[in-house]
This record gives structure tokens, C-alpha cells and sequence, in this order.
């Protein structure tokens, strides 16, 4: 990064000023009822940095659903659990399908394509489920440790949207069982995933979580060691080729840092080395992803002159 | 780089050595009768840094067929020549296929993935074919210029077994002109992309070619500007989530460099601000990449500490 | 049919018999455990003609698990239900697809291409569930009445077993149902359709449970209508092209009559104006459908000279 | 058929005109420009019995492009050259796909589901080619032969056309080369499939070469065996499960005949032990299927009492 800490507060707020200038493009997320309610102007951003500097404009304070964003925790949890056996049942390769989509699912014989499509986290779900007696009080106490929040909570109304809504995640879990690849009981697993997805939290909080990914591994904040240093590689190299739907090839080609966006708005990007950026907005584009976040993280990532690729 | 200079030299033969020393694995490509020819034990690497200096081992300076290396070349000159406009007509995001699938093609209605898969390559051919009097020696001008050799040639003996082996591009292109996305006549498209994936040239060549791609687009050698940075960027993002074929996630997930591989057994890898490792050796495993290219770049990206991704 | 009743008891023994000299092919089905259980060399057939006669030979009286056989009798029960709107749910076009793929499924939004297929079979079984007060009992009484047979009963132990190896059909019906297109509980669904698959009957039993659809409808023994001549029509024709599953193409082609296989071995075939073939032996083909049942079926078919292609 | 001869000159006449006086549905195909130039407005019928009556109505003397309805001829001359082993190179499945998808092609390894279907007719014509020191001459001997006229031509204008739009055909057929299942050149054989759709013929004349297809293989009008009553039997069988395209189940399900439609809105309809059946309309629907076409034959079916499915 150029010189992030001179005036990154201010720049973040110009930023998100410009965004709020233009008028709104996108949909808030309507596939559950419990997401569609929320406020769709509701815009916040966050920077965390590995020296210890975090700095935020707009409702970057403000919990929100984290959804998908919730699979690169579930992958880092799964990783220590099992280790390299993991990549067995999983693969590391980009989908290039849509998030959700089935065929490719079928066609490699219940072999999801890699942890951050919906096939993959609902495998990892699996793997946490049998590897943990209480899989979702685990995953609520890690993302709790990690933000340092003993407040961060589940959502239980978005849960319960969630589970009455999940007819599609069902038919991935059964396909996979079909093919042996899932050990617990569906319904088990599919429980845990959505509770993984309905985890509140604010930029703020996401970013500092995800500070270990951008320093090998080792939280720096406390220089606690959250997963390997190849680990956090890992998990790097997936983001970047598949962390963003059927936009990650598009997002590498114009921004350039592994990412994760989730469909309650949120958007986390890592720069190794520096730090974490997130971002929060309802409204998706038609991968979906948030606009304003796709947005935001260009113009901080272009500000800041970080890219992976160059 | 941690320190690359001091005993590059020797670690490029030591690591050399040590692939010579387990027992081969992979098979050279046979699908045109002219690549099965080569002598499958040949083994090269050259690594070619901006600050000018050239190391290498083994039959570093032996010509031997690009094939789809060409591709990024293809590609840079496609950029340079008709601007945004030509993502239009080809998409950036990772295909989720084995690298001649038709399927794909077919789904998207004749735009293909990405321009490093097949359909991609020969939609860049069509697009070199219809905006150069005479794309080919465009292309063998552009390949002598960036190697600074007029030696470079092309061989003739491939192209001929190329061209009566085309069926299956004949059919991605047939099928993108179905679409209208080919303007040119089949055949003169089929005839450049053969003539491109019939340069010869060494892994050195290969490796100072390329510096430009870890150099912001400048060719540090000279200073002249091979593309613009964002170009050079675009280009690294593309090779890194889909220039090893099928095996892209699990290069990016394993070593971290944008890459990219060719049937005739050669490995290019950009490690960007520092240079370009460039592998060579004929047999390939089940996706189509170099065996001992692999691992190569593997081990020398390991040895200096090199990745993109943390 | 030439002359079918001169000698067809002699004939069917002899026809019979031939199997038997000949080594055994094929593979009883071993997807469900309970299915795998059975004797593999039993074998029975069964002609049943719309002037009241009935012929058999082997294990034409012993009940066996009907299976898909049962989508014929649970298609009949839906179209009388809810008559024509019953095809905005479900397609009558062949499925050129193994007789579970999901792809199809996926690909056409939730709409089955026929209702013979499993997706097909599911969404009837939905019909069904949702337009009778216990749908169960509703078609073990359907199937009591046409083989007017009180003993027709349903195999617990089969049914345990399809419930517990039921993970493809659930991922099919929560698919659907993601496409709006189930609308009771899944798992009442598979209830229905796995006891439906688990009702045992012989041979004589199916063939004259069926008359009525070589008789426009109507069943010969009593005159009552089970059906519309129009349905019957179409169930006929539904049997043609899609019944059995990937080889009814082969089978349309070498033998000509519409039919319906299970795989618990057994076999139905409509002759139009003339009867019913029912034929049984555990040992499927690649395809799923019984080795013996096809061979004899063509048999008989030649024998009476019947087809509907000629 | 319940007494054809009585009236059905009239009938043909009121069913015609009743179609003539419903607005026009569909629109003419315009996928060549020359099939686009026809009077969208004309419409003809004919009946050939195989007692040796002609019946027709409007326009069934005008000869029209047959376009896919060669597709029925070509696998007849086919069959008769190389027998059997015919089948080794094309199933005789339905497809459960549009009549020109690529992507069964590729998943099945270039062996098209069945000869009526692009893929398959374009096999056929690779055999014709290969067979035949001219292929073309002598399909075009055969039409005239069955037509008894030796005015029957090939309309240069048309074949022209398709020449130039033939793209997704030559995408087709070098896929199947590339897997080894065409032998001919690919201009050649496309230029024999262009050849044999751009005949010319009416209703009356293709009514009338049908006959054998109705009679196990005979013509009627002069006792020659124009194919074995088994290969006679196996046409009808795969028209009736994949001749019109993804309509065929339909058509199966609500008319009940053997038929093929081409694109220049013939339709050829079965009536096996009757009849063949003739139209002309050159609006298609959805399908590709002549509207008035379809229409037609229905009602006709209907008058006569025929099906094959009761």
C-alpha cells in the first residue's frame, strides 16, 4: 500500500460519499423473505491493517448478515480439523457455473468444485457437523474469539427464513449423500449451514476477523496462529478464483485481491500483507454480489495501489 | 524474492537434477502425431529477472513448440489492437471445464469464458486474423521483437500435423461463427491459431519475452511499453484462474504465480516486480500440464519465497 | 396377434424354458439392499387377453416388488384427479437422460420431462399426495381393485430399505420443489413414492391389472372405466418413447410395443387391442431393465406378430 | 382407418379450408434466407392409401423444400448399404434435446442419439458419401425412383443458401470427426446433407414415396422391396419417438403416428397397414414443426380413427 495511514479515514469517507451521489443500482437479495426486509441504503465500509490500525465510514458498526462470507470461516475451522484429507471430498478448482447450480454436481459425482460455492460450504457444513459435538456453538465461539465480541450473534429470524427456504441446498446435500460424500443427516448439516449464514456482524468486525489471512496465518493483533501460513495461502488462491459467483474472473481481471461477498451485502477482500478491507451494502448486481461493495473495493484497492497481479 | 541472485544458478541445476532423478511420469502429447516425435526426456528451466539478469539449467536454450503459451501473446496483441471493445465478444471468468469443451460454448451462446481456453484463443485468432493484413507474420514479428532473436520460426512440420488434426477447433470455431462471433472464414482462423501454437522457442526466449507481464507492462530491458499496466494486469489475473487448464485452482492453491502451460510441454510463470520462471519438459499429466514443469515452478517459486497470494 | 391362443400356454413355457438353457446375465439390482436380497434365478411370465384369457409359465404367481411399474398405476390415479392441468407440472417429451439425472431437472426449471422418469414419478406422487386425504391407502386400493386381488399388500421391509437409500430421489423432489414445482412436504412425497415402488404383485396380477390399457380405457373383465380412451391413449404413448429409461429407443426399435420396467425385475407390455405381457427375473441390463424380460418380451412379441410399428 | 375412401376428398378439402380460415399462427422459418422468401400462405395436403388411392387438397402439388424430411430417405438408402453395422455409429435413442444440440454430441463422444436428429442425418450423410462413387446422384435416383418422376430436382437456390448458413452443421460434424465418426471430408458431407435438404417435392409425391414405410417395406404400387420389413419397422419406431424434434413426445401423446417434419413446413405422418399422410404450411411453431402441419395431421388422424397407440 502507497501510505494508507495518512488520510485513509477521510479517503473512506469521500468514498462512500461518492457512492451514495449515484443513484442505486441492484436488488436487495429477495430469495428469503427475512433479507429482503432490510433497509437497502444502509452502507458502510471498513479497513483493518495488520499494524493494528482499523478505520470506517458510514454503518460499518452496524451487524448484518454475513451469508456466504461465513464459508471462508467454516473453511479455515474444517482445514485444522481435518487437514489435507479434506481436499478428498472437496476440490480447489473455479465452478464456472452460477453459486447454486446442480449440474456440475452431478456431473463430477458428488465432488463439490471447491469450499466457496454453495455445494462445498454445505460439505464443509457436513465435516464440522461430524467433526465437532457442537458444531454451531464452535463456529459461533470462533467467530467470536476472532472479532474479540462476545456479543456477535445469531439471527434467529433469518435462520428460520433460511431453513424454510433451503429447498435447493437440500437438493445439493441429498445429491451429495447420493454419492456418499455427506456423513451426517441431511437436515443436521443443512441446520449448521444456515447458522453459519445467519451470523450478524458489522464491517468493522469482519475486518479485523479476517486479519490472519492477510499475515500467513498468525492473527496479528495478538500473534495467535488462527491456521498455517500455507493454509491461509490456500485459502487466498480459492478467493481469488472463486470467492466472487460467476464474477470472480471479472473482479480479479479489474480489482485483483481475494475476495468474498455474501448475499446480506457484505463484501471482504484481503491484501496480504496489509490488511482487510469490508464492505456492506444490500443491493446485489445479477451475480449477486454488492454493487456499491464491487464498487468501493476498486476505488479503495485503486487508491491504496494494491493488487495481487501487478 | 528473498535473495535471488546469489546461487540461483546452482539451485536451478540442483532442482533440475532432482526431477532428472525421479523416475518420469506423465505422457508426452499425442493428439497431433508431431508432438508424440520429441524426445520425451528433454528437460529445461530458465528464469529471467527485471533487473536483467538470466539464469538457467538444462536445455534452457533449446527451441521447442509453444503451443498454448501462444495464447498470451495472442492475447496481448488482441488487447493492444481493438481496445475493451473485444470483451465484448469473449468473457474473463475461469471455465470450470476441460480447456476444449464445446459445452460451454454452447450454453453461452459462442462467447467463450475466458481467452485462454481454445474457444477463447480462436476467437483472439479471428480477431488478430481480421485486424492485421498479415496476422501471422504480425505474430512472428511480435515473438522476434519481445525475444530479441530473428531466428524465432516457425515449424512448419507441427503446423502441417496441427491443421490435419483441427477437427475439434473446427468445431469451437464453426460453432462461435454460428453465433456470429467469428467474422472471419473458418479456415483462415484455424490457419493463424495453428501457425501461433507452431512457434518455436527456447525457455530462455520464453522467460525474457515475458518480463513486460512482471513489469507493468514495460519491458524492462528496453523500456518500451509492451502493453499498458492495466493490460498487464488483466492478463496476470486471467493466467491466474485459468491458465493451467483444469489444474488452475490447484496451481493457484499450491504455488501462487499466473501461469500458463502448452501442450508441447512447456511452463511460463509470472512472479510480478521480479520475473518470469519458464519451465520445459514434454510429458503431461491427465490436464494437459508439463509433469516436471510443475513441479519446477513449484519448487523454485518455494525456494524464493514467491507468491501471490500471501 | 396371429393366433394367440392355439398353443401361447406351450409357447410361453417353451419361450421360458430357452431363457433358462441360456447362462445368466446381468445383475440384480444392488441399490437398495433389500432389492439385492432376492433370488436371482426366479422367472415367471404372464399373457393376459381382453377376451378374458390368461397364460403363463414359471414364477407367474409369485409376488414381486413392482417398483417403476408402479408410475404407470400412480400416472393413471393422477391424470384422473386433476385431469389436463396435470401437464403444466410435468412434460410427455423422452428425457434422453440416465432415468435419474438431475441435470434435465435443473436444466428445464423444475419441470420433468415425463412423468415415467424418477422426477417425473416424484411430482406425481406429490399430485397425489396433496389430492388425496392418505394417498397410500388410496392406491393400494386402486391396485387391489384392478388386480381384484385383496391380498395385494406393500413390502415393509423393501420400503425401510428405499427410505433409508432415498438420497437422489429427495435431492430430485427438493429441486423441484425450489422450482415451485412440489408442493407438499418432501418427505411425505418420498413416502408416497416409496411405498408406491414397494407394493408386491405377481405377474398374472400386473398383466390383468393393465388390460385397460389395450382396451381404450376400459377394463374387459367388467366393463368398467378406468380411464379415458384419451388417456389411455396417452399413457401408451408415454410408455413408447420414455419407458424404458435409457433404452426404450432400442427397445421401441427392436421390439415395438410400450412398456414399462422396474427394477425389481419385472416387465409390462401394452399390445393394444389385444392384451398385456407381464414378464419377471431379477438380472438388469446396464440400463436397468431385466435381461430376461427383454429377451422374452421380444419373444413373444415375435411370436404373435405383434408391434405397433407395423 | 374406419372407411377412408367414402369422402375424404371432401374432408381433406373442409379440414384445410377450416385451417385456412383460423388466423396464422407461427412464423416461416428464417434461419437460411432463401427458405424465407417462400408465400408463407400456401397450403397443401395429400393421402396415399396403400390400395393404390390419392386424395389431396390446395397447394399438394407444389413442390417445396423437403429439408429434414430427406432425413427419412437418406437413413433408408443407408441401411440398405451397410446393414447392420450402421448402428455402431449412431444410436436410436430420442434425444431429449433441441434438433441441432451440440452438447449431447460431445457428452456422448460423437455418436449422435439417433439418424433424425442433425448430428445423426449429418453421420448418415458421411456414410452416403463414403458409399457411394456419387452420393448425391444417387439420392437424388432414389427420390425419383419412389416419386415415379424424373422431373423431381434439386433447388440450387436453396442449396446455395444453406451452404453459406451451415455453420452450426459444420460445428456438428467436425466434433463428430474429431472423435473418429466421420470418415469423408467434412465440405463433402455437408455438401451431400445441404443437397439432399434442398429436394424439392409436393405433397403428393412425398405421400406416395412414403408407402413402403406403411406396408413393411414394400411399394404398394409396384411390389418392390425398397427395405427389409424389419428396417421398415425400425424408421417408423425412431420417427415416432424423436421426428419432430422436441415436440415428439407430444405429438406421440396426442396424435399417435410415425412422422417427420422439415423446416420448409412438410410433414410426413405414417398410418401403418393405411397410409401416409402429407402437408404442407410453411409457418413453424416453436419447435420447428409446421403449425398448420400439425394441425392437419391431427385432425385427419382423428377423422380416420388411426394411431398407433390404440
Amino acid at each position: 500500500m502507497k501510505n494508507e495511514t495518512f488520510d485513509l479515514q477521510e479517503k473512506l469517507q469521500a468514498l462512500l460519499k461518492a457512492q451514495r451521489d449515484i443513484s442505486p443500482q441492484g436488488k436487495v437479495a429477495n430469495y428469503i423473505p427475512a433479507l429482503a426486509e432490510i433497509n437497502p441504503n444502509l452502507m458502510g465500509v471498513s479497513v483493518a491493517t495488520i499494524d493494528g490500525k482499523v478505520f470506517g465510514a458510514g454503518d460499518d458498526k452496524v451487524p448484518f448478515s454475513i451469508q456466504s462470507i461465513s464459508k471462508v470461516f467454516g473453511l479455515v475451522m474444517a482445514m485444522n480439523r481435518v487437514g489435507d484429507k479434506l481436499w478428498e471430498r472437496v476440490n480447489m478448482e473455479p465452478s464456472g457455473q452460477p453459486f447454486n447450480s446442480i449440474i456440475q454436481l452431478e456431473w463430477e459425482k458428488g465432488i463439490p468444485r471447491n469450499p466457496v460455492i454453495n455445494a462445498g460450504a454445505l460439505l464443509i457444513a457436513d465435516v464440522l457437523t461430524s467433526h465437532f459435538s457442537s458444531s454451531k456453538l464452535a463456529f459461533l465461539s470462533f467467530m467470536r474469539t476472532l472479532s474479540d465480541d462476545k456479543n456477535v450473534y445469531i439471527d434467529k429470524h433469518i435462520y428460520q427464513s433460511e431453513l424454510s427456504h433451503g429447498n435447493r441446498n437440500a437438493a445439493l446435500a441429498y445429491l451429495m449423500k447420493s454419492f456418499n460424500n455427506i456423513q451426517a443427516d441431511v437436515p443436521e448439516v443443512l441446520s449448521h449451514y444456515f447458522t453459519q449464514c445467519s451470523v450478524s456482524m458489522s464491517c468493522q468486525q469482519l475486518a479485523q476477523s479476517l486479519l490472519f489471512l492477510a499475515n500467513k496465518g498468525v492473527d496479528p493483533r495478538n500473534n495467535k496462529v488462527i491456521c498455517s501460513a500455507k493454509d491461509a495461502h490456500r485459502v487466498n488462491a480459492i478467493l481469488s478464483t472463486s470467492g466472487m459467483y460467476d464474477q470472480s474472473g471479472e473482479f480479479a481481471f479489474s480489482v485483483g485481491l481475494p475476495a468474498k461477498s455474501g448475499v446480506g451485502g457484505g463484501l471482504i477482500a484481503i491484501v496480504p500483507n496489509h490488511g482487510v478491507i469490508c464492505t456492506w451494502s444490500p443491493r446485489l448486481n445479477r451475480f449477486g454480489n454488492s454493487v456499491v461493495g464491487v464498487n468501493l473495493v476498486a476505488a479503495i484497492a485503486e487508491e491504496l495501489g494494491v493488487s495481487i497481479y501487478h
